[in-house]
């Protein structure tokens, strides 16, 4: 596939998760963490707008100079930007004008890539691809949040349907000794995956299944979210001051749980894999059961001998550079490693991850309380 | 003009206001004192759904019984309601169902008047047509707020412009005694015009001319917003937390004063009259000036001898009770005495005021430090 | 009693309301309304320093300059200002410390008095005293807060009895017409009595005797605080964010109502007059009772009729300047005026007042949500 | 030396810690970290009474049974607390009081100690002894705390000295492999030290020297605190919010650095090391200084070659669990655990740390924001 060709998929499938959307749909931000979906568009287009064309393409016309004080996130060195928790009171520029942008970006990408791009400009692309990829995942947490915090709870698509994996139930061992993580090979991989290092692994073993709502809901029935010893400090808090008694989208409706789906209010399906848990009440259920979480070596180290992709999972790994990480110089520096303090590795992939995208040695990472994004839970011992 | 035709009249005339707005511009609330368009379409629909459809129309089916949770206001009585500063998060219903809402129950109150309503209904009829209008001044608050703080600057109407009002500059003066204050007559007031009762004045001077830009201007370049002994203590913490050293709208680009207007940004006119200060900047400026505000009685007994309604005007009155003042039974009820504490009097009409909407016995009110309404400032002595 | 007697009596007099307090009392705040007893020593003391000593004692020598920063309280006039939350987080000067200040400060006076005054002075002296007496008022508030919050609930004073006071059941009527109102005589009163003018005043009933226990127990028991009707809207948050079901101090131990008194915890005295209800609940009790809170003038006009001096008595005026009220110059002129928004009348004393130190025209004032100082209800119809 | 004389040494320790306070600075809270030293001097007591005289003393009379509200800390099992940020509201039980409960308990100790405690309670007895020299460093924070942030900057006692501690300046090298860490031997750790395992290092220099004064203000004269690229986001935004500039207790007079110590305000010594930064800061100079800090492994695996004790020092590591580590059942395993999320290793010791407490293999643990602890940095790369 052409760079070009790459460059038009990845962008159609952005629009594509957008197709369900009403226009208002595209606006609102009902918390901090959630972006308007809008803004993923316009953020994803002035990426390539701003690291691509106005660097590499000369003549490059600014479509909006205003626009980089709309569309910026985090970089910065690259301007002033809007504070984030803003993002949703702006009903300007409108969804067309954002689509407009895009296709005026997207025309000059493609005269761009006539002239044959430099390898150093190459890299830059796949880095926006990926970029890219991971705001698709992110608009569908957002998207599912904006819906599934509405009191009517519409649906995103009534036709959405989960890709099925496969699991076999049990645990498989794995022995003390010293394993190679961390990415190897040509293909791309983002800066925390780099550098590949020795580290040195007690015999463990790591469940092939990940707990299903049936078991959680063991959890919940036998008190769990009502006693402290299976919980950290700072997670009792949490629990007590947000009055957390079940998963996010649970919605206990006259005795009978349900739970909101792209598709819309559902009973709560039994053998599904638990979803949208924080890492906090990840690990109280573990610790309720007896077990812990995985490090991210462990799971690294094990991936290759089950089927991952349900959802991300969370482990008891904190987000902290590999040995020889260094930062990229100039903006695309400020990519990885400026979050890392105060997070918690996952691993895997989930339902809403771009086909392709992860890799056993992806490293993801939030914030241990947050529980929007698409994860669930995989045992330890 | 039959009751009909006036309901035709008001409700067409809230749509054209809205008629300059892009769909996105009815959804966001960005802060709690500003509601999305979307919401005032609905919720004026709403009331009278609630109050006179349910209330009174036999056989009348709910156009969705989840929308008396979406666009209740603050009307304890008629159940849960969607907690206020929560209006902008919510992408559904659309503004397109929202006006298939409105044009269902129009639909409805036109069959419903054919029949003849009771008086007792009238009533509750004008009471929501002058509701309605309450939410048109609303309306051109919120959509300037909400234009007016995108950091595109987008006008409201290119064409927009404000009724003009001739004003003689000067002091007259009124005699010591006994006045009478208070609505009378047959027309429709609000219930917090009522009763009709004596007070008792001192002589005092008022101004037949509110302050303009250009004096306003005086009192900033004389270091006014840096000199605690204007401003009340509370007055002084707003000023100091909020960083307030100029009405709301008003830019200092490259030393130019500049005004946002409903035609986008604009050099500041020195001779219009100020807009947009808090009673707090208000009473600064005549403190200042070695003047003061009037109270809301002076300006009563003065009101026919100057043109107003070029803005609202702050009064030093507190918004309480008058003698003999009850509250109507029911939800109704709430619709003014709640608010009796901790608010402030204005008198006057604004260029947002629907024609014929205020009287020179009309009490609006608001918080001291708010300043998102249209307001200006009138001396006394 | 020549000035130096009535100095001398009214600094004993703080002494001995704190002679009942350990040292460790002297030191706390546990919200920002209350400030520690050892401040109230101190501030009274700088008062004097401030504005006799330093201003016209020639020689005069500072007992410590950073003693302005630690004991100003909100004269901006003189200098930047410990912020009011934090006066509980200073250690020192120690307790010794401020009293050896205190009697610092009392030398020179008597040593200044001995040069005989100037009737300037003389007025700043009965002001100082006044200002103390203030502050004798504002010690048993904080101290009872103080004690009161106690998880151990210590007594004041085990012997400590409040002055009894005659009351007759029942109402009185005032006629219609214009009445004089304010402070006239020459007599020490504060810039807010002050002018006296005449007001207009419909007829109306006002009891003779505070609300008891035993009714507000009534309001309590008919469901008073879970009824938003009674209520304004700010005060329904206000019950709803702090979970308000009774009055300050009232302690419902295994189903019996309890009081914390400066004795200690005490069955309730049904007898006693209701105290410690902030405004919003004497409004709600009033609107209950289908009745209603007397106006400042309404009560000042009426104050002959019945005996008043057990609890503070708020009424619906908000505080406001009279008319022709103006600022003294200078740092004193801060004393009343920076206030008058957002806060209501009180009337009357309480059994905290020092002695002769109120009077019918004398305006107490506190925002209507605040309880810990001594509060009660009148009615009026 | 006998069980009896280590409790005494200890125990007298805390009280030689407090005897340069006067009574007020027993009572103060000026943060929420900070407890006031009566709490620290009542804890440490109620911990013996409540896990030794209580559990195991047959017929201990309990001191004061409201004492177990007062004085537990986060122990969740044993009953409601009193919220941490409230501990200095509370003026009673006086610190007579306290001292009084102290004694009452010791001399219990004392006779319990005579029956021959049990090697599970002697094992009690140590666990309480280390608590209590936890307390004891605890102390020397939150004193220095509240008379370091008192305007009056008073000495807590004019006579402190530091210990000296040799440093040679440089850098030492360890090679890559598999090294052992955690606590082996009999001697009393803390559970988070153990189990001992097998972690696997890459090759590494590691600074013998702390940063002194002078290196750090290089990176202040540089405008390390107004780039933002050497900073975490989070970081970043603590920089932005809390207005940091300098070290905690340094202070800027007329152009010269001033640092707040034991003896009181004293001008920067340039050569002594660098104290009170927070990880952000200490990460954000090795960052600037093209370097980084050691993981907690690589400061274990090379203490034994440079002499620490001056200061802790922050290490990249999260505070997490080592592999194995379980939790003591019951309310002692609350202990460490609950706190492994959110928070990064120190490793050494300070000047406040008891004589003998740490050790190479002591995991000391703070939140990343947090300096009034005695913190310095150590660089490796």
């Amino acid at each position: 596939m052409t760079l070009a060709e790459r460059y038009k998929t990845v962008r159609r499938r952005t629009e594509d998760i957008c197709s369900h959307l009403q226009t208002e749909d595209y606006v609102v931000q009902p918390v901090g963490d959630v972006s308007p979906p809008k803004w993923h568009i316009g953020h994803t287009t002035w990426f390539f707008e701003t690291f691509i064309l106005k660097a590499y393409f000369m003549g490059y016309q600014d479509y909006n100079p205003d626009y980089n004080y709309v569309f910026n996130s985090y970089y910065e060195t690259v301007g002033a930007r809007v504070i984030r928790t803003d993002r949703g009171n702006l009903s300007r520029p409108t969804v067309l004008d954002v689509y407009r942008y895009r296709e005026y970006v997207d025309e000059a990408i493609y005269k761009f890539l006539c002239e044959g791009p430099s390898p150093e400009v190459e890299e830059l692309f796949v880095l926006g691809l990926n970029h890219e990829e991971q705001h698709q995942e992110l608009l569908y947490y957002d998207i599912k949040y904006i819906l599934g915090h509405n009191p009517l709870f519409p649906a995103y698509n009534p036709q959405y349907s989960s890709p099925k994996i496969e699991e076999q139930p049990g645990f498989i061992s794995i022995n003390e000794g010293v394993y190679e993580v961390g990415h190897t090979g040509e293909d791309f991989c983002f800066d925390n995956e780099l550098s590949r290092h020795k580290v040195y692994l007690n015999a463990y073993h790591i469940s092939t299944a990940l707990v299903t709502n049936a078991e959680y809901l063991e959890f919940i029935n036998s008190g769990g979210y009502q006693d402290f010893r299976y919980w950290h400090a700072e997670a009792w808090d949490w629990v007590k001051t947000n009055n957390i008694t079940a998963p996010m989208y649970w919605h206990n409706i006259d005795g009978e749980w349900h739970n909101y789906t792209l598709r819309g209010l559902e009973p709560l399906h039994l053998h599904d894999s638990v979803q949208h848990v924080s890492f906090y009440e990840a690990y109280a259920y573990a610790s309720w059961k007896g077990m812990r979480l995985p490090t991210e070596y462990e799971w690294e180290v094990a991936a290759t001998q089950f089927n991952w992709g349900k959802s991300w999972e969370w482990t008891e790994s904190a987000y902290l550079p590999y040995p020889g990480f260094s930062k990229a110089p100039g903006a695309i520096g400020e990519y990885n490693g400026k979050f890392m303090v105060n997070q918690k590795v996952l691993r895997g992939a989930s339902e809403a991850t771009p086909p392709g995208h992860s890799r056993t040695t992806y490293r993801n990472f939030f914030h241990p309380n947050l529980r929007w994004h698409f994860t669930g839970i995989r045992l330890a011992q």
